[in-house]
């Protein structure tokens, strides 16, 4: 059947997330179809990318130069750092085009039930890089989840001493939202957090 | 934001089948997080892929030896020789174990709509082997689909003056189908082609 050095690309694909076992067969035949114009590129990328990839040393976003392109960019603003859990949320952000200030990625978020803690998360680097003086906002972009609103609570409490303003993301609608398909909880804040019209 | 290197890997992912630009964009996070254990043996993988796999020069099954690992299997049946369209297919028919003999792959069907025509199916070398005094069946395991049984007629045809026994896999009730869930030309052709209790 397959051979050998198929099954284990195989193995590996069906190791990505979106790919079961199924779809990273059909994916290692696309690739073996496409050999110069997909199969070998993306093999190289991949090699180049495990190279050079590192995480940026002030806010953890990944790049293949240190710092990263966001905290090397002198257009950014220095005053605010947007707190993200995620690298993949920085890049959210960044696509949006919402925000044009630094980052800092914690990391992941404290959680009771998988057993991390504040020690897992790079909250001391925060405080460090939020006690410059021209720092004077800190915007908690954590996700409005029970692990996230927790984190958000934590590093709050531990950046108040500082004296900048902190803040985060406002619930409510999504934009072209339905009321009619919004989950309880959405629906319930948007009503919590009504502004006048 | 993403650097160069990610971006280029991301764009290479999104091409794969079963990946939009969001997975890819996930993808490549988890395989940078893996770097060891993951990115870099992927990429490895897909390099010595790219220089060893190739089509057998017999069946047109993909290998990393030619002729592949079924033709030269020496218990595997020679009287039968089974017509796929495609090497994904073959990999099916291997994994249910339906099938001891050996495969030729013709690199797709015959389409009106799409323009191929039968000089860009492997049916020469169908014959050729066909002709060897050991063969005594073909299977057409073609799909059930317009192209795959307009196929299946054509490679007939050319098949029919070497006077061996041609054979199409059975349609009907797909094991553990519900007869309430099932598509009207599937319940159809189960009734057409009904047998004695």
């Amino acid at each position: 059947m397959a051979a050998s050095e198929i099954d284990r690309m195989i193995q590996l694909l069906a190791r990505l997330p979106g790919l079961g076992p199924r779809s990273a067969r059909r994916a290692a035949l696309a690739l073996i179809v496409k050999r110069e114009s997909l199969l070998r590129p993306l093999g190289e990328a991949l090699l180049r990318a495990a190279e050079a990839i590192r995480p940026c040393s002030v806010c953890g976003n990944l790049d293949d130069r240190d710092p990263c392109a966001v905290c090397r960019d002198p257009e950014r603003d220095g005053h605010v750092i947007c707190v993200v859990e995620e690298v993949g949320d920085l890049w959210a952000i960044e696509r949006s085009g919402a925000f044009r200030g630094r980052y800092h990625v914690l990391g992941g978020t404290l959680s009771a039930l998988d057993g991390r803690g504040p020690e897992q998360l790079k909250v001391g680097r925060l405080l460090e890089r939020t006690a410059a003086p021209e720092v004077s906002e800190v915007i908690l972009a954590l996700g409005a989840t029970v692990d996230g609103q927790t984190t958000a609570h934590y590093v709050a409490e531990r950046l108040e001493p500082l004296g900048v303003s902190i803040t985060r993301l406002a619930q409510g609608l999504p934009v072209g939202g339905e009321l009619d398909y919004l989950d309880d909880g959405t629906l319930s804040a948007a009503f919590r957090l009504r502004r006048p019209a």
